[in-house]
């Protein structure tokens, strides 16, 4: 399937984008499933992300936005429509045209983590959490724990108003969940997150002390480059269920095809 | 080849796009090249263009723009160099961003329209040349054939202002061209060129009489859809040498990806 003049378009939103994996991954499904279809990467600094999705939104054939960092409260201006997800975190990485010319947007970060949490059989309700990293894929982490049934959250990050601001949040909109602002320790929690893009250099020390870790806790990590980082092989050593960023991936993958209507 | 986050993009820019040539063809050459980049339509009206174009030049891995109609002149107003055929006609169809971050444009409907020629061993120095159509490729050919040593031409439109305008272009910048306003026939003419966009649809009449052509009139038509018009079946059939929008698109083509530097 070649991309012709009739193809439609998607645009990829971030900066940077040379190590992004959803190119690769759509346009290999759209050239496999004979898609006229391609999803563009547009690496695009802060300062030029508004008037971008103002002049995207002109064109004919482009039919949705996916949204990475660090855009992905920015995009919230530009849409009309929100899913329940993306109105509690504050934030979008999916966007498409509706018929009538609105446009919809939705956040699929947390609700992938739910899902690579099931699929390794790993429980949440009545478990307790811990992060270290509170910016914007553990805002989408955390809510998605919270809507899980998750009973207590540890939140931790060098920025301490970015652990306040999450911890807000869950207050907020999730009383029943005890929340603390703590330390760089997962403690004996359910749930050990690194939300941090420590691990994507091979000289970045580990996220946090894993020597007291025992198979209770299970370890989840958010890069893709690498996929098994330090910390993860760490975790596998001492007996810890993991997850990683692709297994993340490869949930939000699923529902941004069905999101976007490409199994159709 | 898939196009990852690390693609290098160019965009086409025109309205309609759905049946444009370009995307397929340059498309299947990066992959069958091995290159990591896609060229992408964006069909947007003209009241979107500018601050498209504004937009897109702010995207960091956006290398270059195709214009097509109706943009082919609006785009000049964003280029800071042009090369000598854009700036005698007044429109640009490529542009790239240049090294010290400049934009660069220039304009190949006409290189592209003295390749055919040239492919058809149909000498252009001396002859007379009949244009029906003088909107903004049958500008780009005949300045293209002005620059070849065409020592006359007669030009017709339905808009008689655009004929005048062309009109006007010539007579300033190549006095020596014997050029006038004539009525909907090629007489005698050595070159007979429909630039309308009659014989695009099957019930379209021809866009002159033909029945006066002998095979000393060479006939190009510029639409590549068909590429076969009924015009171009027609002064076949009386013998005429012909060029066809395909061969213009050949030439240009080429002219393109040299521009590009999609060759090296």
């Amino acid at each position: 399937m070649t991309i012709s003049g009739a193809a439609r378009v998607s645009v990829l939103l971030g900066d940077p984008l040379h190590k992004a994996n959803s190119p690769g991954y759509y346009n290999t499904f759209f050239a496999e499933h004979g898609r006229n279809a391609v999803l563009v990467p547009m690496e695009v600094a802060p300062d030029g992300f508004d008037a971008l999705v103002r002049a995207l939104k002109q064109v004919r054939n482009i039919d949705g936005l996916i949204i990475t960092m660090p855009h992905k409260q920015s995009i919230l201006a530009h849409l009309d429509v929100l899913g329940p997800t993306a109105s509690i975190v504050g934030s979008a990485n999916v966007a498409r045209r509706e018929a009538d010319g609105r446009w919809a947007g939705d956040m699929f970060d947390g609700p992938g983590y739910a899902g690579a949490l099931a699929a390794r059989d790993i429980e949440v309700p009545g478990r307790r959490a811990y992060f270290t990293g509170c910016g914007g894929v553990a805002r989408a982490m955390a809510v998605a724990l919270a809507e899980g049934g998750i009973s207590a959250l540890r939140l931790h990050d060098l920025d301490a108003s970015r652990a306040h601001s999450l911890a807000a949040l869950i207050r907020e909109r999730y009383p029943r969940i005890a929340c603390e602002i703590g330390v760089a320790e997962p403690g004996d929690y359910d749930l050990a997150i690194n939300a941090t893009p420590l691990g994507m250099r091979p000289d970045d020390p580990l996220p946090f002390d894993v020597s007291a870790l025992t198979a209770r806790t299970a370890v989840s990590d958010v890069t893709t480059q690498p996929v098994i980082t330090p910390l993860i092989e760490a975790a596998q050593a001492r007996g810890c269920r993991v997850t990683t960023g692709r297994d993340m991936f490869d949930t939000q993958t699923a529902l941004t095809v069905r999101f976007f209507g490409w199994d159709r």
